[in-house]
């Protein structure tokens, strides 16, 4: 049995970021020697995002602007009486989720033909880690 | 050890529809001879979902109703411009979640009472599959 | 390999309540004797959720409101003609999620500096059950 864990560190440049890692998710695979199985991909940050979906820059824009809809920046938040800022980049998280199982089947990435892996982040500018961890045989 | 995977081509009628598909899970448990562990079930496709609530179609017509006020179908959406029409069932999947993990414990679904596995498609009337990858003893 | 499962029944005193339970989950790490692999944490009521954020008490009364914004507690859902009034609780559990997967390595939760789990109770008053099941070596 198998259990092989990573830890890949996020630099994004914007407040708002959506990354496709699906990548390394499969470096990450290559490197367990996983053949079946699951790839836990989480965020260690709780204010990004893993989300399973198409690769496509209109699509994240799309994204972005109904998360702002949704979950907008605003200062009148009760979460901001600490001193932060990010209280919609918490709510943004939540709406999408934190974590995906990535299924392994015969040593590959199980996906359908556009199932895609990104990382999504609302609070960018700082370093941020992702957790890999593998599991099965 | 077992792993264990199967896909199920799914076969909607309208548009938006929701299904459940909890005796597919169980099938599925007993083909693999699942004990104990982890049944993950995950939509293949980018604009369906998977998702745990109660079979009861009144909440169907209200799950439906909200998604589509969270997230409506309209015209001016960025995906649009790649010649495609579902970006509202993107993100609807993104707002139900795209896979479960049914947990297995002494060789049944160990489900509350009211726990019933939905698949929720957005952009029907095209054949879709759903992974069920078990894993366990 | 390790399979360990155990219930935990919460009691809560008002309609929505955030809890923080990432105490229960290590402890059931260390009673599983779990050293690396996956502990499913998953809400067997469908009017309740299992998240990960952040443990601060006015963000949980940020997450409250924001809920009741986008499902509101209102007379007119279709499930209401089934004889119940919590409607609105479904999709807030949906919303947030209802389970997660919490990551175990070198038998310490893998978690990030503020990463904590959270039970969201969305219609309380009345004993509901979570389960942890932990699974690997």
């Amino acid at each position: 049995m198998i259990t092989h864990t990573e830890y890949v560190t996020m630099h994004t440049k914007k407040r708002y970021e959506i990354l496709d890692i699906t990548d390394e998710v499969e470096r990450v695979r290559a490197t367990s020697g996983l053949r079946d199985g699951f790839i836990l991909v989480t965020a260690m940050h709780i204010t990004a995002s893993i989300f399973v979906n198409d690769r496509e820059p209109g699509l994240y824009k799309d994204v972005v602007r109904w998360l702002e809809q949704l979950a907008p920046a605003k200062p009148d938040y009760e979460h901001h009486q600490t001193g932060e800022d990010n209280a919609d980049a918490h709510l943004k998280r939540m709406l999408l989720g934190h974590q995906v199982i990535v299924p392994v089947t015969e040593g590959k990435l199980d996906f359908g033909p556009w199932e895609r892996v990104h990382y999504g982040e609302f609070d960018g500018r700082r370093p941020k880690r992702v957790l890999f961890k593998a599991m099965g045989v």
